[in-house]
């Protein structure tokens, strides 16, 4: 039997780690099967209902209760954003692995004390980036890291979806100034964990963000005024020299789960859209010149792990199946192997660090540097 | 607990059905989790191996010890296809569901007696055509019997791959007569079914099948006749009066899991392209006449049961997930839930009565009518 | 200064002919400036209006005056498809160069007799098949023609179109038989064009026609029965070998000017539409293994005659400008150079044989060769 | 007869307004048809050759002559970036209507000296932005214009093509310094000009402009630093209150003549890419829910003046054919039409203030304000 899992949180997220859980050891048979230990929500009579629908032992109202169960080895937390800190450090504390979902933190003290807290226990700490775990980006990771694009230049990142679009929907808590800055947290995290792997680190931004819809419409036929920014832009430069563009809009009408990448190099470049998140366009100087063209790469089973889930080309991954391949890495992490590929707390960090100074930058108007302090 | 579950085989498609009785519980909390009884396969050692990999209690080297446990109340039948019949049979005459993977069987005899042995068990019995339980597809289905565009007049229907596009790959039993036509049966079934549950039956069809290499290397440097054919292609006409063209080539370089639907109707048309599942594209007419164009719909929560496995849109599912959906449509089917929505073997079977009225008509070079017995 | 020319017809091919006849000498400055000696049209006031619109020095009411004239020597035929034979055998036996519009004739008789007539006059005389004029199409040719994509062995063409897909739409002479089979000789003949000059001929075919609509409101609040088909199919084999499927439709709702190409050999496949015409797409297993996949090519300079347009790649050519190119090989052929590149009455018979065999099968339900009394 | 048409410069962009002077009579039955009166060029020799190719009566070596001569009544100035303004403003001087290719001059006090010109003399000056003579794109600007997409709030803007993408060509003048700031003045007039007609004004930009490749070869061996810079990108600010971001880039490997926009408002949004100049993308929440989606809106008769060249929808115009639609609307200027679309001096020196803002904006790293001195 493998590791004892506890899971906090039941919602959406909760239940794309349930599934995680649930299948990891069925479609990577390096890996034993997980115990589902405990799962605990914000009610004892929720939290044993969604036990029971997700096939875990044993439900519990006290997240606290569930970290300190000894059979708990690893922590799952899928709870809103604001107890991500105090449950992570409570878990680790505890001696437990932590796989905690984005964003890290509501503040960057927050971020840095979780960070603390995983560099102290020495467990392993990770946050739930699935997108970097599609194996077209893997592959795409591969070619740019083989110099199949050459030296990268230039580089654009885009998330948009149409959540907020709408300025006939009523105020809820997503335009409220305390949930965040708006589309710069809840968005830019994503591609920037993406730049992470491909390519590397931000070190300054200048940004912009905007208010579509200044106010609106509450329940009781008032309207009030919308505090934060669903839409964000940045220019970056970066450690290795490629300049950049970064633009995330949660109101953006027809777009559903974009996250757009172009990636400019010295001998070609690399296309994606996680709208079709199955397939990588590559631009090569390498091919005969009289073919050269953008061409689509599909999902297939030379692009690990790919072939776990599907032996022929072309058939298909799905969102929720980036969720078991993190779970594995996870494991693989947890077992100590080296090459596991993951955003652990120190990573995390530093993403965060980078939109918090494209916050800054924006209300600044100017160029703001992102000071790393050196992994160890 | 629900169900007990027995699956026989534990190749691609084994794993396939176990994963999908792994997850759908989770992912469907109006069932049962299912009991992961007992797996059969070649060797009693591989069908321990694979039973502790995929989560059965046991393993057992003989299918037929596993159909008469009685802790069996459904078995998966993932093994090669010539003992889909025997194995079938003799589950639905041990009182259990089946749950069969396409093609239903080799010759049309042994598909008439699987039917038969269903009819005569009052089980539930079913084909893994697991394409049609894609959510965008389920919402064509509701287009097309909405009367979205119209009467339907005109079908074009592709599935094309490229694992034998190869000419320098050896001779293998794919290419052997007695492994079937070729693409016709590998393939045709396959947009046969979605043509099953868009539009309605095929009446007659004229044929005609080629063999792009008609050598092979073998291993020890000579080279083996080909026996079947690679490539296929149909006209038909239809019950409910569209005429359309069925063409099918498991050697078309490029291609790498392609079925393309193009439905023309007296107002609008509807195209697919599994290669990007999650999509579905509708032309109306009932659109203002200056916006009208191709839209791309992406799969959404509306589009059930999508939201089962995730509430924002254009997040994408998997192959892998179709099957999850189709074993959440054979748990209902089998509650005696009415609204089912498989291919039984009895609809099963029409598609295979297709299927070799084509290759008669290919070797005649006639019109072929398909004769239907009615469903009872 | 260049060539005399005559024009016959001046409604929209006309006017494509004058754009073309306008142009040739700017944009390919091999050629001397044509003279622009008479337009003729049904009537001799409209022949002057456009004479003087499009640039002609005269307009005649009479086309057999057209013909007569010294100054002319050669003549555009543009008229409606029933004069082409009657024009063309005028003109040739009066010594002129022809360039009719396509289809070549509305009997196989009269296209005999035009291919004829060409072949007594020793003049030239070409069909207006400008799509295979795309210089993006030409590249394909070459790719195939140098084995790019191995040996060809399975081929698709489809074209579609709505003009006919409105049922509320009245009667209108396209609908009547004597007007032709319908879309079989309204269409087919564009894809086997480019059939023509990318692979070969047809050597038999096996095909069915299809009515949507079966009548059609006339203006007077009755209904009148549809006596051609709107829609045909057709399953081909070739000379060279490949298997082959042609598809046309002209009430295919959405479809606009599609003309879609799917070629398959032994190392690729070349696809193309028509309504991306300055696309083309590729597979080629010559590329890197982990790099393959369908690339897009876009029009360039490299792609002759692209350049003589724009020196810049991807800036896209037009439909027009395919007959400004059309225009340039007919010179060129006139002046005698073995290289021109066009579909001449030799060609153009073939294609007609094959239109007119695919409707005789649809007739019998069965196989119909094409005789080909080859070249001189 | 027409106008009397002076041409100086006979390159590509020369050709391509001999062209456009040659066909606009034929396209547009309104307008007469111009004489093409004479040609100026480096030499005489030259100039006569390039008058003889383009049908023009006579060559000249020396372009005030040809200014000065009383058959011309509108200059067309397809000459070096740096002779514009010279020539412009001589020309209007004249009493001469002026066709200015784009850029409108090479430093911001040639191009008010040429708005002056243009103001002092009464006549017609317009430059020649031909990407928004597109009927798709006047397609789009109706739309917004009509609310379709509501209120616009966010806009992206893209240029990209990869003529100097490949670090080993040779330095050539395009990398002075006094060519220019590289990619921002190559390219961002483009897309500026479409937002000029399609939204409105920028008012404040903050910029960022890189050097992919430091140092190019030069044809001795030796290496030559480059001087200005490929990539550029700016967040800007709208007069109507949007938020933008434009991204322009001469060296990004596998784009050839992209322009792409994206434009959200609150009731949808509309994407455009030039590659696919026939194409206009359009998401509108008027759709009904279940079918919202992107949609392709083909090029067709009903988008002015799409009909003009073809009757026929979705059969495509090309880059060349963008000159002949504003030559028309050049000639509609000139005959006092007050509709006439095109971009004149005073529009034009307004973009080129946007360009010369960014470009100081990269420069100080601050955010530069465009300040307009409001048309008359």
């Amino acid at each position: 039997m493998g590791l004892g899992v506890g899971l906090i949180g039941s919602g959406y997220m909760g239940k794309c780690h349930a599934l995680a859980w649930t299948s990891v050891a069925t479609v990577f048979p390096d890996v034993g099967r997980p115990g589902l230990v405990a799962l605990a929500d914000a009610t004892p009579e929720l939290a044993r209902e969604q036990a029971e629908a997700f096939g875990f032992s044993r439900g519990t109202g006290d997240w606290r209760d569930l970290i300190s169960d000894p059979a708990v080895d690893v922590v799952s937390i899928a709870a809103p954003n604001q107890f991500h800190a105090d449950m992570a450090v409570a878990a680790l504390e505890a001696g437990k692995h932590v796989w905690c979902e984005k964003p890290m933190a509501t503040s960057l003290g927050d971020a840095i004390r979780m960070r603390d807290a995983a560099r102290r226990s020495g467990k392993t700490a990770i946050l739930g980036y699935n997108y970097i775990q599609n194996p077209i980006i893997r592959h795409a990771r591969r070619l740019i890291a083989e110099g199949r694009i050459g030296d990268v230049n230039h580089i654009r990142l885009e998330m948009d979806e149409d959540y907020m679009a709408d300025p006939t929907e009523p105020f809820y808590w997503k335009s409220e100034e305390r949930s965040g800055y708006g589309a710069l947290d809840d968005f830019a995290v994503h591609p920037l964990s993406l730049l992470a792997v491909l390519y590397g680190r931000v070190t300054s931004v200048v940004a912009d963000m905007a208010i579509p819809y200044s106010e609106r419409p509450t329940g009781d036929g008032a309207r009030r005024r919308v505090e934060n920014h669903d839409i964000a832009q940045a220019l970056f430069r970066t450690e290795l020299g490629a300049s950049g563009v970064l633009m995330v809009n949660r109101s953006a009408w027809g777009r559903k789960g974009r996250i757009a990448l172009q990636i400019y190099g010295s001998k070609g470049s690399i296309l994606y859209d996680q709208e079709r998140m199955n397939e990588l366009q590559i631009y090569s100087t390498e091919d005969p010149t009289d073919l050269q063209g953008y061409r689509t790469i599909l999902a297939a089973p030379p692009h690990p792990p790919y072939r776990q889930f599907i032996p022929a080309p072309g058939h298909g991954l799905g969102f929720n199946e980036l969720k078991v391949i993190e779970c594995h890495e996870l494991l693989k992490a947890i077992s100590g192997e080296r090459d596991s590929y993951v955003i652990d707390f120190e990573r995390g960090l530093e993403i965060e660090r980078t939109v918090h100074a494209a916050a800054r930058s924006a209300g600044s108007g100017t160029w703001v540097k992102i000071e790393y302090v050196d992994l160890p």
